[in-house]
């Protein structure tokens, strides 16, 4: 259920603005804004099942767009690597001295390294 | 104009299966597979205009996913960080020596950069 939260938020990240007003609108809030079915319906003046179906509608438009796309898992796996370079750099200090430039300098790379898979 | 081919070419290979089959094609024809206008319509069996006004409209909606997604500018702006880093670990060799471990894991460290920034 949270893994599926997750999921949809990622897709909704890169693909929301493929779906039409109310679909963005309902899972802006069930999965950007951790708000319940019942608080959603509360907010937009719907019901309960109105929130479930717009749901069902919108997560099934987000999966066939990444289905035809595939551009989450394309970034994912981008992430994976920046992550791997990451483990790696940490890596070099272990495997022997650096001096006080080489330092600095590894502490810059990991710094753009941060800002990337913070900001997907 | 060879720009063009370059820019709509990217923009195809994010988004082209948003497009209908007919706009596919001759995006593919004309950005991936670098035909004339004039080879396209002998290909396709439609006229030169035809293809024309194809392009039009396949660039056109090439570009409204772009605007509504922004994910091209997004892989962009990663592929500018890799090679950023890429230079910066370059800088690593020359701030000091390293020892053959060292050299060994920053050897795997330029591969991994170099696949993701030549699939992308």
């Amino acid at each position: 259920m949270l893994e599926e939260k997750v999921e949809y938020g990622n897709l909704y990240d890169f693909y929301g603005n493929l779906l039409n007003d109310s679909q963005k609108r309902t899972a802006r809030l069930y999965y950007m804004e951790d708000l319940s079915l019942q608080e959603i319906g509360d907010e937009l003046n719907i019901s309960r099942q109105a929130v479930f179906d717009s749901l069902k509608r919108a997560r099934k438009n987000l999966d066939e767009s990444e289905s035809k796309l595939g551009l989450l898992k394309r970034f994912e796996e981008n992430k994976e690597a920046f992550k791997l370079i990451s483990k790696k750099l940490k890596g070099l200090e272990e495997l022997g001295d650096l001096n006080s430039s080489q330092k600095e300098s590894l502490k810059e790379i990991y710094e753009l390294i941060s800002d990337i898979i913070e900001s997907d």
